[in-house]
């Protein structure tokens, strides 16, 4: 079972919203688990994309209630941790979407990247040092974003449970 | 959908085993989502009994890797946390039975109480302040435990989301 | 430097209190840093007691702001973890004195137990398990506590760094 | 009592860790407390620093023991929750000096932004989206990161608490 997570902030755009929701939809439909912050704004859209398809959504709150949690996640994880939760997003993925974003989703790419989980981005941050870019692979739509990130994610999987 | 926490230790006799096994299988015939900390012991006995009769198990880990998770875990959450994950299935179940268990069971059965989830056990930790004791349900056997944390969690449940 | 931990509720008694303050004092003499909860209650009587003695006090905070710290804490370390906290404390202090306290106080005579460090009691909880009490000295004053407590610390002390 | 926290990683240079260790120096001279992982490289160095100037260090570490601390660090903060410790750091401080550093240090970059803590950076990440980069001030010494880092910290203060 490949887990793909979904980076993204707890207020968006319409037209985010709706690219995520692309997002969640593609992820459902390649049999894969979402999981993502669990709130609203982008983890509301690409949750709502991933039941439209019939996927399997798990949100990591980072508050102390599962009332906190969108309506279309399936599985709350109640952290009570806030911000921290974001490491627990980025270790239990196989493989990471961010889209667009504020300085949480640059966190989240920040701590993906460190454990060694590929990371797509649609429209999201560049973070470089001393001239050299990290490794974010650029998409160009939502489900060239899923199809990078599946590819990437089975290469993760392949590695580290034969 | 209920989660029930099971709370044990990572090593146990092979009677603690096959008695957090029998829970598993209730738990899951039962409908419920099992939530535990995903490792050995306790936690591999009461997801294998849950796989079993076909339930669903979440596995929050303590470790840096999914390859820590027992085989009969579904949903492994990677936290990288140490035993502060402890404090995330306390929070995350609606209900929890403890089986047995050292100190890292009770701290999860102490964070169970202060964070409002009822606690059944099953030969596990009794403690007490000033002669009054905590308000831990004793279960005289796997299923007893199963039938009295299904009962408390549909009240939590009703109580927070009706 | 030896660092105690002094574990408590942020509701107490004024009798409570008093006896925090007492074995705040009793730390701050004998030249050890205090690390507490760092909030109201026993943890104010704690820090209250250590800087009236001329000691250093450290906070771990739950919340995400150190304006939560009580006035006598000298460094507020933030956690925003809410009562994961609680783990910090009990890894972090090479002895602690339990005092009174809810199930966060059992929570950290758990987890200072799992992680070898001794916990010294005053009308705190007794917790057993097929009726063997985990290993918490009964102080009968705050003097008593402290001395019990510094005694226990040296040792650890000295087991881990020479 | 002004807290600085200077973010970098556990590996660098001979020049960075000069960089770190004059950092730190500047830090203890000003009369603030350092705040850091508590661990090697460019965190050995600045604690180095504000030793040798005679200033107070907390080290936050990722690890289960305070034998993780470098030599430098006064007071070890143990929290056993590996990298989800960059949050108590960028939280805990008033401003932060980012040092070079890979994805560790990026990540409490931006924690430290999303809590509103203002960030100097001396030779580290510049991260932009949507061609807005992310306000980290640029310093082109030391020294000038000292300076810099005070009275953005002065500035945090006074706004928290009068």
């Amino acid at each position: 079972m490949l887990l793909i997570a979904v980076f993204g902030a707890h207020q968006c755009s319409p037209d985010v919203y709706e690219a995520a929701r692309r997002v969640g939809e593609e992820i459902a439909r390649a049999g894969a688990v979402l999981v993502c912050g669990g709130t609203t704004g982008v983890m509301e859209g690409v949750c709502r994309g991933a039941k439209e398809a019939g996927g399997l959504t798990v949100g990591i709150l980072p508050g102390d209630s599962r009332e906190q949690a969108n309506p279309y996640v399936d599985i709350p994880i109640v952290t009570g941790m806030g911000d921290a939760r974001n490491v627990i997003i980025a270790r239990t993925c196989h493989a990471a979407i961010a889209i667009s974003g504020g300085y949480g989703t640059l966190s989240e790419i920040a701590f993906a990247l460190k454990f060694g989980r590929p990371v797509v981005g649609l429209g999201t941050w560049v973070a470089s040092r001393e001239g050299a870019a990290a490794p974010v692979v650029a998409a160009n739509s939502p489900e060239d974003a899923v199809c990078r990130a599946l590819e990437a994610a089975r290469h993760t999987a392949g590695l580290t449970r034969a």
